[in-house]
């Protein structure tokens, strides 16, 4: 039987890989994940974020974002694949769970839970899946399971 | 002298019009433009909005959106294309003048000026680009000429 991965079980992986990274504070992976290519600029929007574009100021955000976290952990769900010829897109939603500095030693500090939806672009380069952008955003409104209702903003396309 | 447009300028005018067909209210339109692919599916978030998946029910949410709307204008500001191969992704700030139902009979409803930052994907279909998702979230922090300092979200990826 085989063992080889479809394009989308790939992408999810690499979608994965994305998370972690930023789970473990990895800057060196964070540079290996995100695609390098002087032809094609990636870009990314952190949740409330305006557009940062080009790999500098990219990682330089996920460093700065990792830098200043103590905890941080994603529980994707709702994860979907779209791959068209070299490229896929992956939406999904990030539970995230962070924590900032505690204010005694030895002790974590307060966890914040987080709903965001994003959407991520992979190009296939050889035979990995690189990062090409990344847009989340939090979700203000049309939770189902929302225990208090958020802020319930305009829509607009 | 040559008028070929490149890639790029053609991906700008699908992405132009996209945002016209909303300021139109143009259902009919906006199924044009947007990718029918039974083998790639189409998303779309909307600021605030969770993730919305396939063709069907993306085009309800912007009928609806359009719908409500009695005035809606995009003033695109800071559009960047980046093509690779038959995909394209394009950034930009959308500046959005929209107004509600008039108080009085032949007044304008109140108008309210929000700030979205939109990544939209392309794919070349013949010579078409069709949009394959939308992403758009509010700017909650950052905003250099911000008059008033919105809500400052906590930063995370």
């Amino acid at each position: 039987m085989s063992t080889a991965r479809t394009d989308s079980e790939q992408v999810e992986l690499a979608n994965t890989a994305l998370y972690e990274a930023v789970e473990r504070g990895d800057t060196v992976a964070m540079g290996r994940l995100w695609l390098d290519d002087p032809d094609t600029a990636v870009s990314c929007v952190h949740p409330g974020w305006p557009v940062l574009r080009g790999r500098s100021e990219v990682l330089r955000s996920y460093a700065l974002i990792m830098a200043s976290t103590d905890y941080i952990q994603f529980f994707l769900t709702d994860v979907e694949v779209s791959v068209a010829g070299d490229t896929a897109l992956v939406t999904c939603t990030e539970n995230i769970l962070s924590g900032g500095p505690a204010e005694e030693e030895g002790e974590l500090g307060p966890l914040v839970g987080q709903l965001v939806v994003a959407t991520n672009a992979f190009r296939r380069v050889g035979d990995e899946w690189k990062v090409w952008c990344h847009h989340g955003s939090p979700v203000l409104a049309g939770r189902d399971e929302d225990e208090e209702d958020g802020e319930d903003g305009e829509p607009a396309a």
